[in-house]
C-alpha cells in the first residue's frame, strides 16, 4: 500500500500492464485464434498473418554483419527494418511475454533520421547504422522507465541514457523495446510481479532461463538480432542456451554498465557484465568490436582502457588458430550434464579433431570452492539491497514455480546473515588465492597439450541440461565458475535434443539434491527439440580471441555435418 | 607475552635487530666518528671512507637506463656494482636507518651468474640484467622474511617471491635489500616496533614520508637507483617528494601485487597498487616497460591483460606530443600549500610554457568528498585487520611523534565503527559516482584548451610541504585523490626550498585544524634545501602516456634552467 495516494502495488502493476499494452499498436495484435495446445510456438510468428513477404525476407536473416550491409548499402532502409522487427517483436511478446518497455515510434523516428542521414551524406553514422537492438530492462534509454520488475521503481523515467546505450546510439543503433528480467535478476528463469513471466518459445511450459530471459525469448523468434543483457552467474548463458542464440559474457569491466539499473550495485568483486545476445555469431563480434573501438573507459570509470585488440582477434598468441589444443569440462563434479548437453559437447569435439585442432580432458579444480566463494558474496548483504526495492508492498519471490510453495526457497536464494566489511575482503582474499590457484592449473596444462601452449580454449556445459519446466532451474554452476575466474565465455548453439540419439543413462552416485534432480528430470521425451549449446571459455581479458576461437569453432562443427 | 615460549615481543624484536646486523658485513661498519650535529648527511656517505673511487663512480649515476648499459656491455659487471651499491646501502641504512633485510650474500651469487651468463652467451638474460633493485619489505623473496614491522610476523619465511619480484628476477635483477615501512603501513611516515623509525637524509629530524619511505630514504642516498614501492594513498610520491627522487603511482592493476604482505588485504575497491621508485625517470620507464612487456596477468589474477603500450608511450592520441595543455591543481580547497610548493608550480608552469605547451587553472572538483569516501573504506573493517596482526603483545602506534602523547591521535586514524557489506557497497557506489563527475569535469575541459582535446595531464602538489619534521605529517589530501580516481601519477623532482625566494605569506582564512598547522608549520629556514617535486597526473589506465608527458616536462625544464 503506497500511504500517500493509496495506491495499492497490484493496483500500480495493473495500470502499467495497461500502459505497456497501449504502446503495441492495434493493427499488430494477433487476431487469429492460437493453438492453445501448442506449445512449441517458433512456427506461430510466420503463421499469424501478421508479416508481410518483405518482413518476414528482412526478419528472418540471423547473420548481423549481412543486415549492416543491407542497411548500409541501402538495399533495405531503417525505417523498414525497424518497422519489421518491431512488429516481429511485438508478435514474440503476446507469445511469450518477453517485453517490458516498448517505444517504436521514437524508434522509427530514429530511424528515419538515419535514412535522411544516409541518403544526403553518402556514409553511415557508424558501424550499426540503422539495426534495432533490444535491451534488457536494466538500461536505462533517457525519457523511459527501467523498472527491472520492481513496483517501487515504476513511473521514474531515466533522465540518461546508460553508458553502453550512448555509445550503441552513437554508432547508430535504434532502440525500439526493453526485455524482462526476474525480480533481484538474481535467478536463472523470468518472472516478476510487474510483467508476470516470460515463456521459451520451443516450449511454452519451460522456462527461456534467466536473468536476460526476455531478450532470449525475443531473439529466439528473431523479434532482435541482437540485444543487450547482463551476466554475474550465467544471467546471459543460460537464456542463450535455452533459447537456441549466441550469447557472450566478457571479463569484467571490458563493455561499459555505467548508468544501468542493477541488484547488488556496489558489490565489484565479482562483477555484473554487459554483453551481446544475438541470432548470429557475427552479432557478438560486430557488438564487441563497435563498444571496444568506441574508448568506452572515457564514459565509464570501471572500464578498462583497452581498444579492440586486432592481434587478439587475429590470434597472434595462439600460432593464428592454425592448430589449437581445447579442453572439455565433461563434469565439473557438483551436477552431471544430461545426455543431450554430453552429446553437445562430443559433437563439438568430433568436429574440431576433425579440423585438425586437439581436444583433450580438462579436470576442474575447486570448482565447488570457487561457487561457494560467489554464492557468500552475493549473499553478504543478508538482503538489504532486496529490501530496500521491496516498499510498496509486493512480495520477494522466492520460488520461480508457478505453483509455488513459498517455503521451499531453493539453496542459493536462502538469505544468510549479513556480513561485515571486513568478512567480505576475507571472500575477496580467497577469491584472489582461488583463481590464482586455477590460472596455475591452467598454465600447468602446457605438459597436456601438442601445441607448445597451455589450453587454448575450454569447451564447457552452459547448463547440466537444456531448457527445464518453469521453476525447474536449479543453481547456475557451470556459469557462474566463469564469472568468478573472470573469463570470457561466449554460448554457441550446438544441436537439438533428440529423444532417439539423447537416451536415459543408468543413475551414477548422485553427489546431493540437485545433482538427483537433475538427473531424475530428464526425460528424452519431453526434452525433445528443445536447443543445446556449449560454453566456449577464454582466458581472462581476451575476448577478442575468445570470439575468433569461437569462430573457429563454429567453422569446424559447419564443416563437419 | 608469547604464552608458549614466554619471549616478550621486545625479546623477539631485540633478537631480529641482532639477526638484521649480523647481515652486515664488518668491514662496512662506519668507523670514523660522525658529526652529531650534521642533519643534512648526505655528504657523509661520500666521506665516510667506505667508498672506493670505482664504487663512487658507479653509484654516482642516477640514469638507470646509463647503468644497465653499462652492465649490458660488460664495462662494469653485477659483481662490482652489486657490491658498490650494496655497500653504499649499508652506508645509508646506518645513517637512516632505511632497511628491513639484508642479504648480500645471495645477491652477490646471482650477480655473479649473471656475469657468468653474460660472458658465456654474449646476450644479457632481460633488460633488467645485473642491476640491483631494492624492494620495499612487503614484497616476499623466496626464504627471507616480510615481517611488515609487525612483531607476530618475524621469522615467517617466504616460501615464493611475490609475482613482481619474480618477473624482475627473470628480467635480470638483482635483490639485495628490503626496506622500511610504518606499522600497518597506512601512515606518511616510517616507523614501527620491529625496526624503528626512519630518517630524512636531508634532515635527520625530518621524516622521509611513508609508507615506502625506507626506499625513499636509501634512493635519495644512491644506496640503490630503483626500488619498488606500493601506494594507495600516497605511499610512493610522499616518500619521493620528501627525498627528492622519482615515484610513479600507476593505475590498479597494472603491475603485480599479487603474493605481496598488505595492510587491509582483500579490499579491492581503492586498491594498493606497485610502482616504481628510482634515481631517475628513466628507472621509472625501464621498470614499467620490463613488467608490462612479461605478461604480467598470467601470474597475477587481477593484473589487466594489456601489454606495454607503445602507440601509448608515442603519445598518438595526444598530438605526438607536439603542443599539450596541462592543468594545475594550485590549491585543492582544503589544504593551501606552502610557499616552495608554490614555487614549484610555478617553476614547472614557466618551463612548459616556453617549451610552447600550455597551462591552465584546474579547478579541483569534489576533493573532500573523494577523499572521504576513500577514508570510509579505509576504516570500514573498524580496525579488524591491524588487530589481526598485533598478536604478539606489541601496541598499536597511535601517532609518528616520537615524543607520541597517546591520546592525540589523527584525525585520519582515529578508528570507526565497522560497516556491514552493504554498507561498503554503497560506498563503492558513491566512489563509482564520484568518479565519473570528475572524469566528465576532466572531458569538458576541452572548451578551454587550445588543443582539441580536453587537458592532457594535470600538474598537482605531492603534499602541501616539503618534508615535514617527524610526527607533523598531516593526511595525504593531494595524493590520496589519485588513489580514489584511479589516475596515473608521477613525482618529478622540480627544486629545492630556498628561504630567500620561500618567504612566508600572511595567512589565509583556515579550512580547518590541518590547514591552519600547515600554515603555522612552515618557517624559510627549517625547511631551506628540502626538495620539492610536483606530481605528474595522467588519465586513468594511461600509464604509458603519463610517463611520456612525464619526460616532456622534465625536458623543459631542463632547457628552461
Amino acid at each position: 500500500m503506497d500511504k500517500d495516494n493509496r495506491t495499492t502495488w497490484q493496483e500500480t502493476v495493473a495500470n502499467k500492464r495497461l500502459r505497456q499494452q497501449s504502446c503495441i499498436p492495434k493493427e499488430w495484435v494477433i487476431s487469429l485464434p492460437l493453438d492453445k495446445e501448442c506449445k512449441d510456438i517458433r512456427n506461430t510468428v510466420l503463421t499469424c498473418g501478421l508479416l508481410s513477404p518483405r518482413e518476414l525476407e528482412i526478419t528472418s536473416v540471423s547473420d548481423v554483419g549481412l543486415l549492416l550491409d543491407k542497411l548500409a548499402s541501402a538495399e533495405w532502409s531503417a525505417v523498414e527494418v525497424t518497422t519489421a522487427f518491431s512488429k516481429r517483436a511485438i508478435i514474440a511478446h503476446q507469445l511469450t511475454n518477453c517485453l517490458t518497455e516498448i517505444f517504436i515510434e521514437e524508434a522509427l523516428e530514429r530511424a528515419s533520421q538515419l535514412d535522411d542521414f544516409l541518403r544526403q551524406n553518402g556514409r553511415v553514422v557508424g558501424p550499426l547504422h540503422g539495426l534495432p537492438i533490444s535491451l534488457k530492462d536494466q538500461f536505462c534509454v533517457s525519457g523511459h522507465e527501467s523498472s527491472m520488475g520492481y513496483v517501487s521503481w515504476l513511473h521514474k523515467l531515466a533522465k540518461n541514457d546508460s553508458a553502453v546505450v550512448k555509445l550503441l546510439r552513437a554508432s547508430g543503433a535504434i532502440f525500439y523495446v526493453k526485455t524482462n528480467i526476474p525480480q533481484t535478476l538474481m535467478w536463472g528463469e523470468t518472472f516478476n510481479n510487474v510483467f508476470g513471466r516470460t515463456l521459451n518459445p520451443y516450449n511454452l511450459s519451460f522456462t527461456p532461463g534467466g536473468s536476460s530471459g526476455g531478450e532470449a525469448a525475443l531473439l529466439a523468434l528473431h523479434g532482435s538480432v541482437l540485444g543487450v543483457g547482463t551476466d554475474i552467474g550465467g544471467s546471459i548463458r543460460n537464456p542463450a542456451h535455452f533459447c537456441g542464440i549466441y550469447g557472450f559474457k566478457p571479463s569484467a569491466n571490458r563493455v561499459p554498465t555505467y548508468g544501468i539499473v542493477n541488484s547488488l550495485d556496489g558489490q565489484d568483486a565479482i562483477a555484473s557484465v554487459a554483453g551481446p545476445m544475438s541470432t548470429s555469431l557475427s552479432g557478438i563480434k560486430v557488438f564487441m568490436q563497435a563498444i571496444l573501438s568506441a574508448r568506452p573507459w572515457r564514459i565509464d570509470p570501471n572500464v578498462i582502457n583497452k581498444p579492440w585488440d586486432t592481434d587478439g582477434y587475429a590470434l597472434k598468441q595462439y600460432g593464428e588458430g592454425r592448430k589449437l589444443c581445447f579442453g572439455v569440462v565433461w563434469d565439473d563434479g557438483i551436477i552431471k550434464p544430461q545426455p543431450p548437453v554430453m552429446r553437445a559437447l562430443h559433437t563439438a569435439k568430433t568436429a574440431l579433431e576433425k579440423a585438425g585442432h586437439s581436444v583433450i580432458d580438462w579436470t576442474p579444480h575447486k570448482h565447488a570452492e570457487l561457487i561457494a566463494n560467489a554464492r557468500a558474496v552475493f549473499l553478504a548483504d543478508g538482503g538489504a539491497d532486496y529490501a530496500d526495492a521491496l516498499t510498496s508492498g509486493e512480495p520477494l519471490i522466492h520460488s520461480m514455480k508457478p505453483d509455488a510453495d513459498p517455503n521451499q526457497v531453493p539453496e542459493f536464494r536462502r538469505p544468510r546473515d549479513p556480513l561485515t566489511a571486513y568478512q567480505l575482503w576475507q571472500l575477496h582474499k580467497q577469491r584472489r588465492e582461488l583463481r590464482k590457484e586455477y590460472f596455475e592449473v591452467w598454465e600447468r596444462s602446457i605438459d597436456s597439450t601438442d601445441t607448445g601452449r597451455p589450453v587454448d580454449a575450454l569447451i564447457c556445459p552452459v547448463s547440466p541440461y537444456a531448457a527445464v519446466p518453469h521453476g525447474e532451474k536449479k543453481s547456475a554452476v557451470y556459469t557462474i565458475i566463469w564469472n568468478t575466474l573472470d573469463c570470457p565465455s561466449l554460448v554457441l548453439p550446438i544441436t537439438e535434443v533428440n529423444a532417439e540419439l539423447d537416451v536415459s543413462v543408468p543413475a551414477h552416485e548422485f553427489r546431493g539434491a540437485d545433482d538427483e534432480a537433475v538427473y531424475k528430470l530428464y526425460d528424452p521425451q519431453l526434452f525433445h527439440g528443445l536447443p543445446v549449446g556449449v560454453q566456449i571459455v577464454g582466458y581472462r581479458g581476451e575476448e577478442e580471441a575468445t570470439i575468433a576461437i569461437a569462430e573457429l569453432v563454429e567453422a569446424a562443427l559447419k564443416a563437419s555435418i
